[in-house]
């Protein structure tokens, strides 16, 4: 993997640069669909690919371990071949998944966590090396190392040693993946996080170890799990600020447009979220003039395109507001399928768009405009 | 509405023809894919379109009325301006869907039939006039009588005293139909509905009376509803041999790939049935080669395509077994938009294939042969 940083924007942090894999390029600032189990839901692969625009998708290791299972994975030859999406993807740990399981059987420690799967209540260990393994197996061409994800509010004591053992676990995961070999020809890197909770210290002292190990990228977890904006901004700023700036800068799970554009602004290359999908599940569109529940009776007989300003957008310029809300009242499934497209659609424009003001030089006066508009509610 | 025939089989009753309405041409024998509330399960409008081939698709009466209801339908200038697809639209009655309500406040008189909503419990009624008024306002290119279907199986006299209303509502129906004008500037043409249950007289006699209201296309109901289908195919032949030739017949709610291609050399034009739509949404596909189930542990590790025999088909010739069964397996809504997307592919393909036949003059052997290989459980 190489980083190019094209340009950076004079009157904020911003960079626009173009990461290459075997897989192919992607254009940052990037937005990367969350397809969890292999599919992003709701939405065909060609849809993805021809629609949204989409230049990297992410899988989940916890979720696809389980289900389909690396021998079936393997057999296929990668989660590329698998799938049929032949451009770039990022596996997740599957961190985040273990801590989420509800209570039972799930116990930390210093060689890795045990859990049950949510599937069959079935046993299961992950250690920083099989973590490692699996994710050669799924064939990702960008991996993330395996942390604990502290959730929010965090006590000092707890996020500092947390920390120190997400740092410990690093270096096994490093130490694993630099002594295996990719199974499938093409290239996979490594990408360690920084946690650290909202502790200044903290993450200062984490992003400090986390630059010291030189991966190809750097990522930022632990963030939007429930604490203010302005604290995830703080964090991010304090944190990018020590990450190198010749790499990639992923900032875990975030967020809303109003987020996302705010991130870039302090120097955020890479985005994952779920929520344009599972929004979209529940009849919320972010659209390029504001938000939308198309539930609310205004739209019933509203019979303008979800969104004009997507006019390239099948899904955005085809469909109107009134049939897409009495889709969604009906429950039937063409409701969730257009308006996962049109979501992410819209979150792929908002990059791309970001990309190409900080290319003319124009994007902290569009970035401050936008966050407002794009969060107002229609 | 006109109807040309352009071949009749030698060696059976197959006919291939050409509707012409005001929203475009129908290729006969055609299947219409079930639309019920205005979309068709899982499936996009451009999918309908571009990758299925459908040629006309079918909106439900009762459905719609109740949501999203009529103001909001004509408001958007008809279904088709409310839906966006610009090809024919046929509606059903809405007496099935009535009838198959469970249990309580439904009641059939002579004036009509009252019930109660599925969705919010309010009382309506369904009267012929009303219901032409309904289809009306929907605006379908070919819209059905509003009928009784009897279930299967029925006792004699019920059969046959809801027959004669069946006729005396007809009449009410053509009446009305005829006294009233279509609403958004094209023509819709009203098909009566021979019923009858099992019965022969009751069929022949069902099939004069509505044979002498001279309409422009004709209707079989209250088949496949669970009766053998050696049954079906008896009563089809009984009512096509006195249903005028020159007029499409349309055998509603058939069926399988076996029953439509039976039910073709009996001469029937046009056919609706849920099961490619339902059926996807369980994991079984109707493929060129056989029935697949694709929860069938066999298919775990099988990378071909869903089905080698339809190469043009995106979903058909993209996605493998193998993703599609964790797909379904894993309750991901992608399975069931492959899947529907696949059957319905199917089904067109299906029908295109017997139109070639049977303007080649190869039918019956082509379909004696398909009538085994369709139905083979792979
Ligand atoms: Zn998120
Ligand atoms: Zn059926």
């Amino acid at each position: 993997m190489t980083f190019d940083i094209k340009t950076t924007d004079p009157n904020s942090n911003a960079r626009a640069g173009v990461i290459q894999t075997d897989h192919g390029q992607i254009l940052t600032p990037i937005f990367m669909p969350v397809g969890t189990a292999g599919s992003v839901k709701a939405v065909h692969q060609r849809e993805l690919k021809e629609d949204i625009n989409a230049q990297i998708i992410l899988g989940n290791t916890y979720h696809l371990y389980l289900r389909p299972g690396l021998d079936i994975i393997e057999k296929a030859g990668g989660l590329h071949k698998f799938n049929g999406w032949d451009k770039p993807i990022l596996t997740d740990s599957g961190g985040y998944q273990v801590y989420s399981l509800s209570g039972t059987g799930r116990k930390i420690k210093e060689e890795g966590v045990t859990f049950k799967s949510h599937i069959d209540g079935s046993k299961h260990i992950f250690t920083p090396e099989k973590v490692m393994d699996i994710q050669r197996t799924i064939g990702a061409d960008i991996i993330m190392a395996f942390d604990e994800c502290t959730p929010y509010p965090c006590e000092y004591e707890y996020a500092r040693e947390s920390m120190e053992m997400t740092h410990r676990w690093l270096k096994r995961c490093c130490e694993h993946f630099d002594a295996t070999e990719p199974k499938y020809g093409y290239s996979q890197t490594l990408f360690p996080i920084v946690q650290g909770s909202v502790y200044k210290d903290l993450r200062k002292k984490s992003a400090e170890a986390i630059a010291e190990f030189g991966r190809e990228g750097n990522a930022i977890g632990g963030l939007s799990v429930g604490e203010p904006a302005e604290m995830m901004y703080e964090m991010t700023e304090l944190v990018t600020d020590i990450l190198p700036k010749d790499k990639p800068r992923y900032l875990m799970g975030v967020g809303t447009p109003a987020n996302i554009l705010e991130s870039i602004a302090l120097g955020i290359d890479m985005f994952d979220c779920v929520m344009p999908t599972r929004n979209a599940r529940n009849g919320m569109l972010f659209t390029t003039q504001g938000v939308i529940n198309i539930r609310n009776e205004k739209w019933k007989d509203d019979f303008s395109v979800l969104d004009p300003g997507l006019p390239e957008s099948y899904v955005s310029s085809f469909y109107t507001k009134a049939y897409l809300r009495h889709l969604v009242k009906s429950d039937e499934m063409l409701g969730a399928m257009i308006a996962s497209v049109h979501n992410l659609t819209f979150y792929l424009w908002l990059v791309s768009q970001a990309r190409e003001r900080i290319l003319n030089g124009t994007f902290k006066s569009w970035k401050d405009r936008m966050v407002v508009q794009l969060m107002e509610k229609l």
